[in-house]
């Protein structure tokens, strides 16, 4: 595959999130937002992949909710590339799918596992960092894009780097000894001073037949279930109900051997978890404050993010006196908290579950 | 005019305001606004009057702009009662003409010259109180009614007592020797704490002839004009526009000879000059948080206004972690700032003067 023709990256776009509500909604997920401008976040995972990829080798999957939207944000790409989760189960059963997927159409495949809602400033580097996990991939390793950590976050997972494998296209790769889910702070200080540690960015490069031996050994009842929709497509809505639900990093990473880790850094990376993470990927103006899609007048205030979507043209946000506030103006909710709470979005969607008539605004 | 059948009403409902932007606006000031519950502050203030005024003996001084709205809000209001200045040029001109045109209905007439957009909660006592100064009033005072100071406000004006003038109707009675218009924080502690001081309401009881005698004497250019109206009513929006700019303290007040005033505690007098007053008048919820036309969800959020006129039953105002904070959602401008901070709406408001396009938010 050195000529990179049996390259296909798979576009996770399943993910629901409330972490952006209450501009995501369940009808709305993240990676169908045009959180950084013009373009969705799903618009921007594609097209970022062009000049490597060609759009028959680019796959999407995702859940038959939001494939719709999804194939309408991007008409370059062949309907039929769009693998459809009949319920979402986790990261692992829809790459696992698409993995099959694959199988049937280029059995030497190697996939790309690719997330659709994250921020990546530096697209030719990403692109460089994908081929030379393909290499290593060939080598059937089942390999880890890392992040150099920017700081001690206990909202990643980890990885750490053993013995060296050598360089691939400019970047060096390492055996992957031990995967770190969420670490408490002390933990995450310690991985982040050691230097040995990668965030792990949820992205991963391997051959089909690699990750599909992963699943039958690991997981057997998805491959077991993959076995039966296989044999009668027709049945796969049914059977996949009894899919247990389980991440890529938990039901396969974990267990398996053969791991390697590429580090990465200088790829102006970022997940956009939260709301105050939108201040830290696009630049704010000379009073700190970043300013989406409203007319906004801000008496010395700073560090304020207003993001509105709502009446666009026809609405002005004044602000006295504000400092590290998030306000978020939609047409039917406004949500105002300080910019370092913006992550406890999570616990307000669950106390609208809860609430009458709440569920109007999930 | 024992019987107070010669005693009227004359609510200034002319003013412009600003301070309670956004809702108040060029074309909708505080008067009208329904900011307490369902009626509006001139509502209110004419409602609380219905027990010792008769409708026929409530007039109303405002401009040209707001009268049809007004007149709708107390169709029990005779339309003639209806006092209107071409432009508003401040109190004294505004109550100078009403006094005029009390003048030729009943030329004994008392008048009591009243707000159009305060909180009173002990409406009986204030009842009360306007009997009391009729009484003084028949005397040939120029009766001020005076509120006892909570704390050292620098944004009221204070009236100092003298000489014991007797009792009226349960209060009691002092000439008033000084006025002092806003003063600066050390005076205003000492006036506080002296004892001797009541601020100014900016409500007066007086005569109508003795009125116009001290606008003879003390603001000849507006008496000239009113005569000149009075002689060819027609010319009034003509000669109007010579009328100096003032108001009634420093146009009349502090410059006139027996001068009363009578303080009255216990009237739960506001004249809510900024949002955050909204929380001194009205009952917070058992987090602190008052919350106006909006469904609303604080997580760990305490003393917060919310005042929302914005799609009423169809829009969730949520905060995180939000302390002491005013948010006003109105159709086309959204306000968020600390409740300590709300008075500073007025320098938004210079600004978007300023501001291409910011007229429009006015």
């Amino acid at each position: 595959m050195s000529d990179l023709n049996s390259y296909y990256a798979v576009i996770m776009a399943g993910g629901g999130g409330t972490r952006l509500w209450p501009l995501s909604r369940q009808d709305r997920p993240k990676q169908s937002l045009p959180l950084l401008g013009d373009r969705t976040m799903f618009q921007m995972a594609v097209q970022r992949l062009a000049p490597l990829f060609p759009p028959e080798r680019i796959l999407v999957v995702t859940n038959a909710r939001y494939a719709e939207d999804l194939r309408q944000q991007t008409p370059e790409l062949p309907a039929d590339n769009f693998v459809l989760e009949p319920a979402p189960h986790g990261t692992a059963p829809a790459i696992a799918l698409a993995a099959q997927a694959l199988q049937q159409r280029a059995p030497a495949a190697v996939m790309a596992c690719l997330t659709a809602d994250h921020h990546i400033g530096q697209e030719a580097r990403f692109r460089d960092l994908l081929a030379a996990a393909a290499a290593l991939a060939e080598e059937d390793f089942l390999v880890t894009l890392g992040i150099a950590p920017a700081f001690a976050s206990t909202g990643f997972g980890y990885i750490q780097r053993g013995a060296p494998l050598g360089r691939y296209g400019g970047f060096d790769a390492f055996r992957a000894v031990r995967f770190k889910e969420k670490p408490a702070l002390p933990e995450a200080q310690a991985m982040l001073t050691g230097g040995l540690h990668s965030w792990n960015s949820g992205m991963f490069v391997w051959r089909v037949a690699r990750i599909l031996a992963e699943v039958e050994r690991q997981l057997p009842a998805l491959h077991a279930v993959l076995a039966r929709a296989a044999a009668q497509p027709a049945t796969l809505a049914e059977v996949w109900a009894g899919v247990p639900n389980t991440t890529l990093d938990y039901g396969i990473m974990e267990g398996a051997a053969e791991v390697a880790v590429i580090p990465a850094d200088g790829l102006d990376w970022d997940d956009i978890g939260s709301w105050e993470a939108l201040l830290d990927v696009l630049p704010p103006d000379a009073d700190g404050n970043l300013v989406i899609g409203a007319e906004y007048l801000g008496l010395q205030s700073g560090g304020v993010l207003v993001h509105s979507s709502h009446a666009p043209g026809r609405r002005l946000i004044a602000t006295i006196g504000l400092k590290n506030m998030v306000i978020v103006d939609t047409e039917d909710v406004l949500l105002v908290c300080p910019r370092d709470r913006s992550q406890e979005v999570r616990a307000l969607v669950e106390q609208l579950k809860l609430r009458a008539g709440g569920k109007l605004y999930l």
